[in-house]
């Protein structure tokens, strides 16, 4: 059965005076209260979050956002896969429909992690790791300032080439008015800003964020009845890679991305010509690379050319990250994957404002961990 | 597109020398192992857990069993709908089944509690309920006390009637090499237990467990080339209650027990009248009393009787926790429901040992919260 997104939303992302509840509801009224639809018919319910009981103490926050939006008797469940919650409710969101389980589908992603210190936060985004790894100091930042010395030195890559990633997705976050920096920056701010993890410094890193994001699904037929403005999901996939990172046969590659894609692809009937926008998960500036060739866009070592040339500016061949990206948009864990899907929702309908392009096919390709489970999912605007 | 069950396991459930990795890693290998597929087949893998951030500082555990199991690449997702998150997994795995996504799924529930000492333990199971009936002190233990004095009183109902099951459900238990406690209790020792939420008891109340229970799902389709004990998913539903409890209409009435059987029966094509076998979330002895009467075994205020009478006896008219239930297998959150399942799959293949009753048509229900959210589940022996 084909299935449909006939809504979305996002709330401001950023430093919120708000808890994951409040930032959930917010999102989720706002889905729900622009949708063709009467709240009642909603019958499924999936909240994407990794971490509400580590970081408020608050566990059973789907069945609490249930009952705020009115949503009751529905079905409600919290899915989680570390950074790539948001993208694995969109997953179930897809079966729910496609099973038949739910004609309607609401799905939330949401996380609150500002109130917590820095190492605070750090620790509990560790725990995602492998403890053996964790233990000798590797945190997700070291993994990725390992890989960016490697793909560097390996593929005679310029430093320059990471900093125009932050730099393009700075320029993109801008036009993005729930973005947490609206602010550009140049190549010598990024160039030149602390080291964080050698080589990467403070601008190749994403930032520490609370929000939420959702979207509505239901049947390709019933969309249709219901609305003009509204895409389909033609093509998603899933995959795990290694929990111990260091047990990749080669770390520019990440395994997860590929086998999700090309599940992607397959089930869509397209491939990476087709492609018309994406959303990739930012993190770290260095995963954009190792993502345009994992999903086929460039061949390996050869991404960081496109970023060079301006092939992924959103006036290029294949503009990436419209929204700003995790590097500027912020990235609210469990929240950033569905963020990917309204991002590229609001591209295929038309609704992108000032950050509008021509699309009829999106891709969105969500990370978890450190490329240790990775969703993809295609959509296209409706015929 | 029907979905089947071929292989069911669980570990011994009880105090564990072990920590959760482990132990879902036992059980999905134990039922690997049994079952007529290569791990290969295996597509999507789902973990129902609650809290191992909170009890044991690690996420991600189900990226690291998908990679101890050598099921990569094979999607792998954790599912949380507190302590109904074994009955989510069910349905998240059947979902999988019937849209397509997956044609082999392994799903394995479980926790790891018993090192938290019990006040620990009780902050984080408190997590699932409303923060401002918390800080007034009502735990779900309190719930159970509060609720059964109303039943007790309103309907005229025997204290012993609740002691009754307390001592169906350790009988039953002693057949069960895997249950926490195998001993028989008498109705005189379940009365003068140690008072914990008058008028509840400490023979009332399940224990803090450590566990781990798996299934393995796949097309009837697909079933039927592999084995002949196999059992049919017939029919499932799920539905979330008010989150504060104390704005239920009637403290008596589990709603979500109400609708998400109501949802299984019409999916099924049965009704309470069919069953032959069903588990029940007896975490408090009221708590069967309340199913009984919410799936449609019982008119409302009238399932002590059955429990006095010995109706829901192994050898009565509708066995009820033929595993001994959360009483005395134990409640090891996210594995709980798994284990229900695996109980009802083991009944309709004929593995249920010295507790073996005959059954064709089996219900478990798996409560989340105090009735917060619900999953029932109607299996199938296969034709």
């Amino acid at each position: 059965m084909g299935v449909a997104v006939i809504e979305a939303s996002m709330t401001k992302f950023g430093q919120r005076d708000a808890w994951l509840r409040d930032l959930l509801a917010e999102a989720g009224e706002e889905c729900l209260s622009d949708a063709p639809i009467d709240n009642d018919d909603v019958e499924h319910l999936y909240v994407s979050n990794m971490s509400s009981g580590e970081f408020e103490g608050q566990t059973g926050v789907m069945n609490w956002l249930a009952h705020d939006l009115g949503l009751l008797p529905a079905y409600s469940e919290r899915v989680d896969q570390t950074s790539s919650s948001g993208g694995a409710g969109i997953y179930e969101a897809w079966q729910s429909i496609a099973s038949g389980a739910s004609e309607m589908t609401l799905l939330v992603g949401g996380e609150k992690m500002t109130h917590k210190t820095t190492p605070e936060a750090t620790d509990i985004i560790a725990s995602i790791t492998h403890p053996d790894e964790y233990k000798h100091g590797v945190t997700l930042p070291s993994f990725a300032g390992l890989t960016a010395r490697h793909y560097l030195e390996r593929f005679d890559a310029p430093r320059e080439s990471l900093a125009k990633v932050a730099v393009k997705n700075h320029r993109n976050g801008v036009d993005n008015p729930n973005a947490q920096f609206q602010k550009e920056i140049t190549t010598e701010t990024a160039l030149e800003s602390p080291i964080v993890a050698d080589p990467l410094r403070l601008y190749d890193f994403c930032p520490i964020t609370d929000g939420s994001a959702a979207m509505l699904f239901t049947t390709e037929e019933r969309a249709a009845e219901l609305t003009d403005d509204y895409a389909v999901v033609s093509g998603i996939g899933g995959a795990t890679d290694t929990h111990v990172v260091h047990e990749r046969d080669d770390p520019t590659v990440m395994g997860g991305v590929v086998e999700s894609s090309d599940q992607a692809y397959e089930m869509a009937g397209l491939g990476p010509d087709d492609l018309d926008v994406a959303e990739l998960h930012d993190m770290f500036t260095i995963l954009e690379f190792l993502q345009l060739e994992g999903i086929g866009v460039a061949e390996q070592g050869e991404a960081w050319e496109l970023a060079m040339d301006g092939y992924t500016d959103r006036d290029g061949e294949l503009p990436i990250n419209t929204s700003g990206g995790l590097k500027s948009k912020g990235h609210p864990l469990g929240a950033s994957g569905v963020a990917q899907g309204v991002e590229i929702y609001e591209q295929l309908v038309g609704e992108a404002g000032p950050r509008q392009v021509e699309a009829d096919v999106g891709l969105a390709c969500n990370v978890g961990g450190f490329g240790n489970c990775v969703i993809t999912t295609i959509m296209e605007a409706a015929e």
